[in-house]
């Protein structure tokens, strides 16, 4: 009865058997009486085909033209889309981005949202079309093309339903919400039938891959209401939404990131200025730094460890080796070979002990921990790699199964 | 020195080795001291590709959604060549049909060129960069995208010189200029170093496929200079211009065209105004007339036939079947197995027994005219489909060779 927004993934349109799929899911909608507006990414492999390409090219290739080649993927998807709901007698139309006045900065390959200039998108809806977005493009001042980078078609989602003030922003998966912990690898994880925005962020930055921060960073702030679905069984998914979780539960999630590397300098001047002066030269340089851990220091020297992700390191280690001076450090030492383990749960500002609970389960299992980070809602553990899997399941059946 | 467009085909950019062969020409040119505008088709078969997708859906398909599927084919290739020529240092932008200002009409899928708006193509080579312009696209008033059919490509490149006047338009394609006849099927068939639009535009009508019509025949509206080329040999081509054959040549070329279907309607009223109603019922549904041949009315009764394409014939006999009474016509008849043989030349405005001396060809090789058509330049032949290359090499040699 309202606006809805759906978005699909690429595997949901990956073949004409799913777009047939999603089609029935969209004319469901908009046979329930919604305005509806689908947002859809690239086929399946598209993109990675596209990126082929560029790179047989082999040039350092100009991030502006990378944009204007890889938008071309989510425009095959939404024409192949219209056309298979426009055969089934519906009115549709397929809008790219620059279309659906979708204006970005222009951080090509990256770039953020501005704004949304919906008039041609309302007019569309006026005329009761269902209007169906190329997610993960929009356009600059220049009216160029540009692409918003991982996670960007549930970004777009969010920021037409955002700009519409949808009822619901429907983001379709290959899951069927968000778990308690990997299903895959941890039994008796449970569905969970709603989370708040900070939960998801939580559980987002930990690894869960469901739904991008950004775009759960969005609908937060725009008060967006998200569905997580599955396109395949159409089961009941998880809403994400403000508020306190209603099911009261200590923590919503466990959730591993094998995608981690610490970083020790040990020797660092026992100073004011050194820690600044290092994570100042790392964010120049784009280096993402999740948890930092300094050691008590002692007399002149001190240590610093932190983590990155895999592909950040080398960048950060030669950041740090260029300016090894700076700091009077004496070496440097890495470390990939581990995970961290984390839970989310709003629950647990109320709730004294659940960090000691969460080492418990550790402990039980043997497992040693390396770093501990924590927010008010979250815990985080660098643990060694091959006992992550171990970590999960250990937890999870301390907090949820018991 | 000036402003050059250059165009290439879809075989010129193929893959990669091609795309770089393209990079050369179009590096050369602007080494030289022009601005250079470069326009390109889609990639060997990705318009194909794109097709068989959409057949894949199976639906009446949307013409509208069809061009904003097939449009992704320029844009994935003029961002590849774009990386090629940037990755060589050299400024570069690539632009799609909208960012470059070509403004059509709505007719989706045929759509018709209205007018260029340059200011920022104009803008781009102010910033001296090489400009690449998806061909074959455009957009219409309402903003949205549109691809203008047969011969696009060329018609891009055609309306952008005229638009930025510039000094010539490179036509590059994968044969090295117009010959006198079909060089795979005539021996001593002559490139020709200079030809006339009018000439060029009868050679296109009678199935000469190296220029469009329509690019021609804007090229001659807006008087800009055609250059067709090979992108392979970068042998010298064939100019096409204003103004009279230099060459003085009796007629330029001897070409034929396989899509012919003859239609005769036997018995049609001896009364004004039969061809009238047949020809416009025709020209509501598309349908291409070329020759039209009437017989002498005997008493009440007369024949009417007329050539149209292969691809129109099944609409041409729904249309006079559905109207017989209209004619008072007796039967229809169709024909298939046929051929038209044309000769094209300027030179023949002044010369008298140029059309004698093509039906004493046809009758040295004993082959039987069943339809003549003729204009200032042009004399055309309707013969057996199998006699038709016979016919070709027969009277190529009667005019040029001998």
């Amino acid at each position: 009865m309202g606006i809805v927004v759906q978005k699909f993934g690429g595997t949901s349109v990956a073949n004409t058997e799913r777009i047939r799929n999603v089609a029935n899911i969209v004319t469901d909608a908009y046979k329930a009486g919604n305005d509806v507006v689908v947002v859809v990414s690239a086929q399946g492999d598209t993109t990675d085909d596209l990126i082929e390409k560029a790179k047989e090219i082999g040039a350092k290739t100009s991030k502006r033209e990378m944009d204007v080649l890889l938008s071309t993927g989510e425009q095959i998807s939404m024409s192949l889309l219209a056309m298979e709901i426009q055969g089934r007698g519906y009115p549709v139309i397929s809008l790219t981005g620059w279309q659906a006045g979708i204006i970005t900065n222009s951080s090509y390959g990256e770039a953020r949202i501005k704004r949304i200039e919906s008039e041609r998108l309302m007019r569309e809806l006026d005329r009761h079309n269902i209007v169906i977005v190329a997610g993960f493009q929009g356009i600059n001042k220049y009216d160029d093309i540009t692409t918003l980078g991982r996670g960007g078609s549930d970004t777009s989602a969010v920021a037409l339903a955002a700009a519409l003030k949808a009822d619901v922003c429907q983001i379709y998966t290959d899951v069927d919400g968000v778990y308690s912990a990997d299903p895959r690898k941890v039994k008796n994880a449970r569905k969970l039938s709603v989370i708040s925005y900070d939960e998801m962020l939580e559980l987002a930055t930990c690894g869960a891959q469901v739904l991008h921060n950004r775009s759960v960073e969005m609908a937060k702030k725009y008060n967006v209401k998200l569905q997580v679905l599955s396109s395949l069984t159409r089961a009941e998914g998880t809403e994400v939404r403000g508020g306190i979780s209603v099911e009261k539960m200590l923590i919503s999630g466990v959730t591993k990131d094998n995608d981690v590397a610490r970083i020790s300098i040990v020797g660092v001047d026992n100073e004011p200025g050194v820690a600044f002066k290092l994570f100042s030269l790392l964010a120049q340089k784009g280096v993402n730094v999740d948890i930092i851990l300094q050691s008590v220091g002692r007399g002149s020297k001190k240590d610093i460890s932190f983590t990155t992700t895999l592909s950040s390191l080398d960048t950060a280690l030669e950041v740090i080796n260029a300016h090894m001076s700076l700091f009077g450090a004496a070496e440097v030492i890495s470390d990939t070979s581990v995970a961290k383990v984390s839970i989310v749960g709003a629950g647990m500002i109320n709730n004294t002990g659940v960090a000691a609970k969460m080492f418990e389960a550790l402990y039980d299992a043997n497992i040693n921990i390396q770093m501990i980070s924590t927010s008010e809602i979250k815990i985080s553990v660098l643990i060694d790699k091959n006992m992550a899997d171990l970590a999960v399941s250990t937890i999870h059946s301390k907090f949820i199964q018991d």
